[in-house]
Parts: C-alpha cells; sequence; structure tokens
C-alpha cells in the first residue's frame, strides 16, 4: 500500500507531465488531479503538508478551512491487531496527504470483480493541505492491549464541571483522528477511508464536522470570527514560534518523570482536548452590544481588548471584566498556561426546537492537561460570563501520537514500549 | 434597512478606500471587509451575485462550493405579518448578497445597550458569490393566508415512493430559503441572520448544511464527484443555455392555464425538489468495481458512458444497463424531461452504528414536477440498481418565486394576487 499506485504513476506518465523528475523525486509530488496533473503540479505540490516528522503535522499546521474528526472504538482483540490497524493507517495517511488514492487500484484500476481500493470521491481534488492527526484516548490504556503501565501520568481523564451537558455518543473514543484540509470533501475521504481500512479492528464512535477557518483561505482576511461574531485565536502562538511551542505544546524528553516515566514515549508529541460547545446563539443575538463586549472583553468589530483600539495591542488581563472571558482565559491569569487551540465552527441542522444547533468544535493542544485546559476550564466554568451561553455537549482527551519517522507507524513509540 | 450601514460607510472612509467614488455610485460595493476594503474590492465586488433580476440567483447561478438550507413554519397569523416577513427578508437579502451586514447598527455600531443588528461572524467576509433563493411549499396555500387559490397546479405534493424512508423533521416547510456561498460562514451567517429576522412570524422547521462542489473553487477541476465516487451532474444544462432553461426549469407565462390560471403567477419561477438521499457508503463500498460501474452506467474514473472513452461522449441510453441510474434517469427515457440539479454532499456525524451519517441532498429546479421529478423518481424507485444503496429520508416541494424587480420583494407576484 506504500508507494505511489500503478494507476497513478500511470496518469502522471500518460499526462505529459515531467515524468523523469517525478520517477527521480520518488514521485512524491504525484496527485490525485491525475490528467490535469501538468496543468496544476505546481499548486498541488504547494498544497501537501508533509507527512513524516518530528511531530505530527495538524497541530502547529496552519488551520485548514476544514475539519473531519472522527473518534473510534477499537474492536481488535489483539495488540498485533492493533499494531496492523495503525500500520495499515500510517499507509493510507502518507498515500492520502500526498494526495494520491489508497491501493493497488485505486478507484479505477486493479480487478474489475473486486472492489475500488480507493473509494473514488476525492479523485481529481488536490491534497488541498490534507493532515492527518491521531491520538489514544485514556480508554485504549485498559487491560486490552497491555498498556496499562504506558499511560502517560498526564493523560488524566477530563473532570466534570459545572454546567457540562456531556453526550456520550459525542464524548470519548479509544483513538481519534483529525482530518483538515481546504476542501471539505478531502478530510471526509480520508475520514471514510481509515474507518473502511479499520474495519473488524475499529469503529467509528462518533464524528464531527466544522469550518470556518475562511482566513486560511483567503490570507487577506483578519482572525476568524466564531458564531457569537467576536474574533476567536488572537493570542494563539503562531507556528513559527518554536519556543513557545515546546513550552506550551510540545511534550518534552523528561516530562511526565514524575510518575516513574509512564509516558516517556510521549516526547514530541501533544495532549489534545475537544470539547463540542453548543452555542446559544438566539440568546446572544438578543444581548446587548455592551453586554456582549463585557462578556468577551474585546469589542466586537475591531477584536481590541476593552480600552484599547487594536486587536493586537498589549493590555493588563486584570484591566478587563473580573468574570470577562478573555480576562479569565489569558495566560496571566492561568500561571502562564497556554494552549493552541484550532477549534471549527459547527452547524448541525436544528435541535428540534426551532433553533439551530451550532457553536464551537474546541480543539486544543497543550503540553499538559493538568496545568493548562482543566485549571482554564475549572476558572472558566465558575466565573466566566460567557457560560451562561454555552453547553459543552462533547467532550474527550487523547495522547496525539509523537511525529512519524520515515519508515515509522503511527504510535510505534507507544506500542514498542 | 436599505442602503449601506452608517459603520459600512465609516469604515470604508476610514479605510483609505476611494470615499468619492464609493458614494459617488451609491456605496453599491461597499462590502463587509471593513478596513480592507481598500485592497480587496476588487475581488470582493467580483463575489457579488446580482440578487435583482427577471429570475431568482441560486438557481441557473454557478454552482457555489457550500450550501446551507432551511425550510421555516410560518407562524404569523395573517396575510399582512407574512407580506412584512418577506419584505424583511428582501432587504436583507438585498444586503447579506451584496456582502453587507443588515441592519444600522451592523454588527458593533448604533446603541450599545441594543441588541447588535447583525450578528457580526461574517465581518471581514466577502460575499462569497452567496445567493438566497426563497419558495413557498404546498402548506401555505392552505387558509391561512387566503392563498388557496393561488396554489398552482404543478405544485403538486410529492406521491410516496417504494422504499422512502422519509422523516417528518427533515421533510417540507410553509417556506424555504437555499442559501449558497463560497464559504460555509456566509451561507450559515445568511440563514441564521433570517432567522433571526423572522422572530414570531416564523420559525426554522429544519435545515441542512451540504459541501463539495470544490469545481467552482477550483476552476481547473473537473465535474464534482458524489460521496459514492462517480461524477454526478455531467448532463445538467449550462447556466448559458437559455433556451433549455426556458424549456426545462423556468416557468413560462401561460404554464398552468389549464388549471384556471391559479398559477399564473410563477413566470419565471422554478419549482425545487429537495431530497435528503442517505447513502450506505459501507454497501458500496463492498461493491465491486465492475458492479458500480453496471449500477450507474458510467465508468468511475473518466465518468463515461459504459462502452465510450469519455465524459462528454454522446451516446444512446438504451445502451447501457437497463437498470441502470443514467439510463433511467436520461431525458431520452422520460419524454425529453429535463431537471437543473445543484445537490450537495452532506456528513452528519455518524449514524450511532458505527457507520458515517452521510450522502447527497439533492436538489433539483424543473419547470413542472408533474413532468420532471415524479415521473423520473417514480421509475427510479422501481427500476434503479442503485436505489438498494439509497435511503431517502427527507423530502420537500416548493414553488420558488420569480425574480424580485427593484423596490419589488420576495413573493410579492404571490401575496399582491
Amino acid at each position: 500500500m506504500t508507494g505511489v499506485s500503478r494507476r497513478g504513476l500511470f496518469a502522471a506518465l500518460g499526462s505529459g507531465a515531467v515524468a523523469g523528475g517525478l520517477v527521480a523525486a520518488g514521485v512524491a509530488t504525484a496527485d490525485r488531479s491525475g490528467a490535469s496533473a501538468a496543468a496544476s503540479s505546481g499548486s498541488g505540490s504547494a498544497r501537501v503538508v508533509p507527512f513524516h516528522g518530528e511531530h505530527q503535522a495538524g497541530v502547529a499546521t496552519d488551520v485548514q478551512a476544514n475539519l473531519h474528526f472522527a473518534a473510534f472504538d477499537v474492536t481488535a482483540t489483539s495488540r498485533d491487531e492493533l499494531v496492523s490497524l495503525l500500520q495499515d493507517w500510517t499507509a493510507a495517511a502518507v498515500a492520502l496527504t500526498a494526495g494520491r488514492e489508497v491501493g493497488d487500484g485505486g478507484a479505477s484500476g486493479g480487478a474489475p470483480l473486486a472492489p475500488p481500493s480507493d473509494t473514488g470521491e476525492a479523485v481529481d481534488l488536490h491534497a488541498n493541505r490534507l493532515t492527518l492527526t491521531v491520538g489514544a484516548g485514556p480508554s485504549l490504556f485498559d487491560d486490552r492491549f497491555g498498556l496499562a503501565a504506558a499511560r502517560p501520568a498526564a493523560l488524566v481523564d477530563i473532570p466534570a464541571f459545572p454546567a457540562d451537558a456531556l453526550v456520550p455518543e459525542r464524548s470519548d473514543g479509544d483513538l481519534c483522528v483529525q482530518a483538515c484540509a481546504d476542501d471539505p470533501q478531502v478530510a471526509v475521504h480520508a475520514i471514510r477511508t481509515l474507518t473502511r481500512l479499520a474495519a473488524g479492528r475499529a469503529a467509528v464512535r462518533w464524528a464531527q464536522l466544522g469550518y470556518g477557518r475562511a482566513a486560511t483561505v483567503d490570507p487577506s482576511a483578519p482572525t476568524p470570527r466564531n458564531l457569537f461574531g467576536f474574533k476567536d485565536g488572537t493570542a494563539n502562538p503562531a507556528a513559527s514560534d518554536t519556543a513557545t511551542l515546546d513550552a506550551q505544546v510540545w511534550v518534552q524528553q523528561g516530562d511526565d518523570d514524575a510518575a516513574g516515566g509512564a509516558g516517556a514515549w510521549m516526547a514530541g508529541g501533544s495532549y489534545l482536548v475537544a470539547r463540542r460547545i453548543r452555542m446559544h446563539i438566539e440568546t446572544w443575538d438578543r444581548t446587548s452590544l455592551q453586554e456582549q463586549e463585557q462578556v468577551i472583553g474585546r469589542t466586537k468589530a475591531a477584536g481590541a481588548p476593552l480600552g484599547h483600539a487594536g486587536e493586537h495591542d498589549a493590555f493588563d488581563p486584570r484591566s478587563l471584566p473580573a468574570s470577562s472571558h478573555v480576562r479569565l482565559a489569558h495566560p496571566e491569569t492561568n500561571g502562564g498556561a497556554q494552549m493552541l487551540r484550532r477549534g471549527y465552527n459547527f452547524t448541525d441542522g436544528t435541535d428540534g426546537l426551532g433553533h439551530l444547533d451550532a457553536g464551537l468544535f474546541f480543539l486544543a493542544y497543550q503540553r499538559d492537561p493538568r496545568t493548562a485546559f482543566i485549571p482554564v476550564q475549572t476558572a472558566l466554568a465558575r466565573q466566566d460570563a460567557l457560560s451562561e451561553y454555552l453547553e459543552h455537549t462533547g467532550s474527550g482527551v487523547w495522547a496525539v501520537f509523537p511525529g512519524v519517522p520515515d519508515g515509522g507507524y503511527l504510535g510505534q513509540q507507544l506500542l514498542s514500549t
């Protein structure tokens, strides 16, 4: 399953692309565009986020426009089966993130009497900056796979917070896969493909579609806005700020030693907390502008901290209202703790009461939830004026594996312990 | 509510844009991009689809990348209230499709003690080719508003088909609004805004998010594919083919005379049939390539009619398998009837059984459902080999109003009868 498919290679050769160069380069740039490869390979290549590396892609990667997130229950009954699943996912992720179909037969080649190896709905599309980011939830460390001793101390169960309205069918999961891309069909195709490959070894527990990071599609657009109409993500660490990422997002060598080193395999990984936050937009929409801005702590139009003019002006969080969201979530209010947020807006039809079921699918990466998400959310749940307008309906935490070296597989650091 | 908001004007003046020119031109091109208007007004203007015209936009308009569709139950108790609702929607649609905020206060101006007139999440975004297309369902022609005598004969109730699995909470509605845009947040914002304006007069009955027309985002991409991996829409009439649109899509003067002229007000309108079609992708994915191609009647890779090489090759539908989808849906098999399809793929989480709840939200515009959707679907439901993999879970039909002239309002042709 690794390498380029025969059809993919054939298409590249037949299209008049610079075949010699592609082959010399290991065909790393061949993409699903098939016959149009020659015309679009430049932009196609530019849309590929490398899969291999010290860290998994999809964390510090510039946020893509679309999300399909899935949590899986592992049904495999042995550690070998779990390893083979993660190996198959790795091979598929290598192909998909490079913009290729999975398998030898593609959607159209191979034996006519066998199902196509690729489901085909992303044929003709490019990689579209697809990233696939995989992690293990606390439940994977039970007694099924002999992993209990390798559970990192930082992979704690998320405590219950006041006003939580969590639905089990939207929470937790042995494994998670975050698929992000600039085309929703590419992200959905990736999750579907991994789901299909998992047959008999893992099944989708729940899934969530998200959208809304139009800023990355249109580089001239400013910070994206959430469904309350406010800019969201202003204070996020930049992908280029490696010092902050090392301090706040990536697990470091030596972390977790206090727990006897159970989580030593996580160096280079990160902890992901996901929360499906239903936003009561109808109530919010009836609130005055002044109240909205006091609740958030920033102006609505510019996104400036209250009392300031510009979105990125330096400010003292203690100058903001005591119950404002920005003050309570600010690193200075939380012992310096910071998370890398890459949440997406969602709109899932209606709630049957004439209201849109819409909100924020919050995704935050951090070095240790015990010093980041948990204390921050504890403070927010107690004091945040915004909580009145929110309802947390889903939740999960995962140890997102370190990056995959060439020839390695997702989770190998854990499963070879 | 018409015209540019004070804040919009203020932002344009303050941004260093060519304010004199904007004012001289009636500020018609001011968009939500606010401070970045100077840099992006060119592309912003290019992304505006005109609202006024002989026909509503969003039917023959080149298909946008994203859909938010909503059906409404009207709760107004008088015809005057219904008219005022449609007038308010018209004023909002004029602003939204031009890329402007709604209301005098925008998201940030106006009285601080009043709620913002615009919810704000589409501030900074452009019009993104937003179209809003509005229609009336059969239930609007009951005895509430005195419209029974104006119900067009062509606005028939869709009959039940074998294997229908319709859910009332995903079906029907007094009014429908189809919002299409190249940014999902713009489409969602539009539906939310109309919902908010409707408070006390109409409430959302159901809503559906759709995606997948990446071809229009990337003009070099070919015909979009559905979630079965096949090209979908090859034989659709082109927006430029006005003869076919007049013959097949737009209601003509003199149509419906046989019914005593009840539907004469519909000239320039069209009939929309929507079907939420759940696709059993897991079953499909286990089907051989040969079987898939026999079921569809086209090759998977190229989308060519079986026995031909190219997607757009001329073919005799009788040369395809008798139960193939393309043969059964072909105009020549259906007395020449043709529909303008602009469906979207959807993925709505999971079904609780480990399967993605995904499929096609089918939207088809036609001059008369009695000679188009109904006979075609009757044949498909009886014979189509594809039906085995499909489940229709929602349905609706609406008389999509004729276009709105300058100064008019949506549905005026009906409500002034």
